[in-house]
């Protein structure tokens, strides 16, 4: 294998982009065509599959495609899966979401999918924003004036976990409610109900099960319908593959029968 | 660290490869042993294993070369590992995998791993199948006639979906049946035993133990053999780690049980 | 997007370093402070976090700076997280660690996290060693005199493992005994306290729940204390994910509670 074709790939996996310019609200196609032609010669049935089901996924109702394009780009950065990072980023742009609230998806899941997720996301959306022109005039502050704390809640949540690990690791559990609850999920520049919906689709797609309910019941409690939910899990089964949505279904057929209604 | 050491590390992630002509049956070797001088500069040991119980593994009986191949190769993509993928997508062409296969197993990863997993492979196989001359005549049609459908199995399989999530997430059900079990499951340029010892092989290599149960029954159903299907799992514990071997091994001893002998 | 755009992503993925140069003890800064600047044009708030909670972490008592390298560095191996290793591996190396230990590191991982993620931590720990002019002489020699074995305990836990499993698969279960058990845990160049670390490091990095309870009993065997323990729970948090960390916290608390006192 010659240094030019290792070359290729090494840019590939990082840039690959795909040719799904009718994502796009505005029509503006954010990239090239790029990976159309990879797929025609390697595997032509996911050309059809793209133009087809990939595509439509997109369009359904239940889910308007800037709530489809936090979910993807919440997916990508929990997987670590860069190849069509810098499409989706710009996508995402394309569909509404704002440069502060990608800023605050990967501050957000630097702690919900491990800090270096975050980093890899930083490196991608550095050249994203570079394209676009997007300058720290719109980016979150550090430390801007919190969202008001509902006290009566974070206090129920603190007591919750003190007494299940409180004598485990107090360290973590400290953490929890300083850094996490009394914090970042309190900066403004994303929405709760947004920042819920980041937080379950990084925990499906990354196959945590075991911490989804508790967060679809937040993300419930903030604003996200059982249709969205479902939807949600519709779209990530594409993203996170089959699997990952299979084992969440369980998990939101339980929250959904138990919620008050 | 200068320029050249970094480019040298990123092209190494990728195209790193492996001494493990031993592993080909026609003894042709498809890739120089590049990495046998990086293993020596930091793991030594590494090399002894590779040498001994990893090559040994590949000649063991219970499980054909052409076989391991499709269990590797799905581990690779399933677990988004691009370091090796191209020196074990030219093995395994060399161990009888057709170009054909190839390409279905990265269609059907797009689904059962999800669509990023498959992308990467994508821009992978590219570049192998381009140095191979491998051309569009090998590749399997986008909409080839499909294998004949059981109805009655399909039917119990929809049926029994339906009734446990066809309230929590319609889309995700509906899905299940048009796009996967009549239409993906029925491309005929992959066998069903090969589709379905793919599909085990990336659940158990990305952890997705409750997804086991269903698949390797249908794997069985299908005629991968209770010998098979163990050595697939040993073959894993090298290629997806002990953990996620020792995790399966519940499930494949419970379902060995229950089914009728 | 341009190639030059491309190629700074692409070196970027694999060397970006953040500057954590007091998280050493030497004081030594073993890289530049490359992604400072990054982070700032995308997310401002990582860099205030960078600052506050996680140097804070790497001082907090109940683990030393040279265990958090090493839970560090294994769960960036467990993971495939290559953006960070490289400082990562310059951290560990000025914590203390020694080279010998980040090979025996890398090694145990093959095992424990999967061949391919040691074939990617041997490509950059080689940039780092040559970088560093750590030779041959400071390696683990493939095959050195092993530990002694802990003949009753090693009898009790194949017999164990033969009853559960080797009726189903005999090929892992012999592999466990003789390439795991009876060879690699007996390398003496990574103390087994340490080793039990690492690979309590990785399950929980990688979500591999039903894994931990046995390697955290027998880490505590070997020496791991309650506290360093908790510690790390706490201290993987941040760098694989709450949800990880929270995911292990019943099995943590199980465990403790089980033990004689």
């Amino acid at each position: 294998m010659k240094l030019m074709a290792l070359m290729i790939v090494a840019l590939s996996l990082i840039s690959t982009t795909w040719a799904q310019g009718q994502h796009t609200q505005t029509g503006r196609k954010s990239e090239p065509m790029q990976t159309m032609n990879d797929i025609t010669m390697v595997a032509p049935a996911l050309e059809k599959y793209a133009q087809g089901p990939l595509a439509d996924l997109w369009k359904r109702p239940g889910l308007t495609p800037r709530d489809r394009s936090i979910v993807t780009v919440a997916a990508l950065i929990a997987r670590n899966q860069t190849i069509e990072m810098p499409y989706y980023f710009n996508l995402a742009l394309d569909n509404g979401v704002k440069p502060r609230e990608i800023s605050e998806i990967i501050t957000h899941l630097a702690f919900y999918s491990g800090w270096e997720n975050a980093m890899s996301a930083v490196a991608v959306a550095k050249v994203v924003f570079a394209d676009r022109k997007i300058g720290a005039d719109q980016l979150p502050a550090a430390s801007p004036s919190p969202l008001p704390l509902d006290k009566e809640a974070e206090a129920k949540r603190a007591t919750s976990v003190e007494q299940q690990f409180g004598s485990v690791a107090q360290g973590i559990v400290q953490y929890t409610t300083d850094v996490l609850f009394r914090d970042l999920w309190l900066r403004p520049d994303l929405a709760p109900r947004d920042r819920s919906l980041v937080t379950v689709s990084a925990l499906i797609a990354s196959g945590q099960v075991a911490q989804i309910a508790y967060h679809l019941n937040r993300a419930m409690d903030n604003g996200l319908t059982q249709t969205q939910a479902a939807e949600m899990v519709t779209h990530l089964a594409f993203y996170a593959g089959w699997p990952n949505a299979f084992s969440a279904l369980p998990v939101l057929k339980d929250v959904f029968e138990r919620r008050p209604r």
